[in-house]
């Protein structure tokens, strides 16, 4: 079992895509005029894609295209202090071709927030890290 | 009641910081290495300062020093499909006033991750924004 220079466990990249695959939610990092960003979305990992729904005139929509964004999930438990983390660093797009947006529409990944959302960003986990907290 | 352009609840300055104080974790966003970069801590709210504990060397230390950086919480519940989150952006910088380390020493925040964490990062939340997902 390998630790970092915290003393953290460092897991694997499939454990860390079977653990994103099990989040409800995540948090999309990029930059907005310049400054650090962050956007927490519901999403659904198909493969190693993050699918995200969003509207197309969306603050989100508009960073994310073409750019290399983080994503982040995690579940901690307050009481024990233990919990996991992964983040995935990749590049964004928006999904344009008709035929892919039929297979993603179809995907189990309804939209929490109201609104017109048949806009999808695809981040792919291009590198992927992960950290246990073992209380 | 105000709400943006994807239908969700605005929150207040004075509401954002009352949820952020409530929040055992957070995620910090910041830049390294040209790359977006993610990760949660747990911290104290002090005021509308951010407090997280690190150690003095590592990569958290090092990629906020001096920068400006996002900071977001956030709780929500898949059942009911409501919650918030929080975004504060503002400067950070390494606590190196003896006074200060012993003042933020004092503060209850503890550790989570094992190892020395006798450095601290104060983040100035001066932009903050909030949204509440009411399902």
């Amino acid at each position: 079992m390998q630790r970092d220079s915290s003393g953290l466990q460092v897991l694997g990249r499939q454990e860390c895509l079977d653990l994103l695959s099990t989040a409800p939610i995540g948090r999309i990092v990029f930059t907005d005029r310049a400054l650090p960003a962050v956007q927490p979305v519901n999403f659904h990992l198909d493969g190693h894609f993050i699918v995200i729904r969003t509207s197309i005139g969306s603050k989100l929509a508009a960073a994310t295209r073409h750019a290399v964004v983080a994503f982040e999930a995690d579940e901690f438990d307050p009481e024990s202090r233990t919990g996991w983390s992964v983040t995935a660093v990749g590049r964004s797009r928006a999904a344009t071709d008709p035929a892919e947006i039929d297979r993603l529409a179809a995907l189990p990944l309804a939209a929490w927030a109201p609104g017109d959302r048949g806009h999808y960003v695809v981040v792919e986990a291009e590198q992927v890290s992960g950290r246990r907290l073992t209380g």
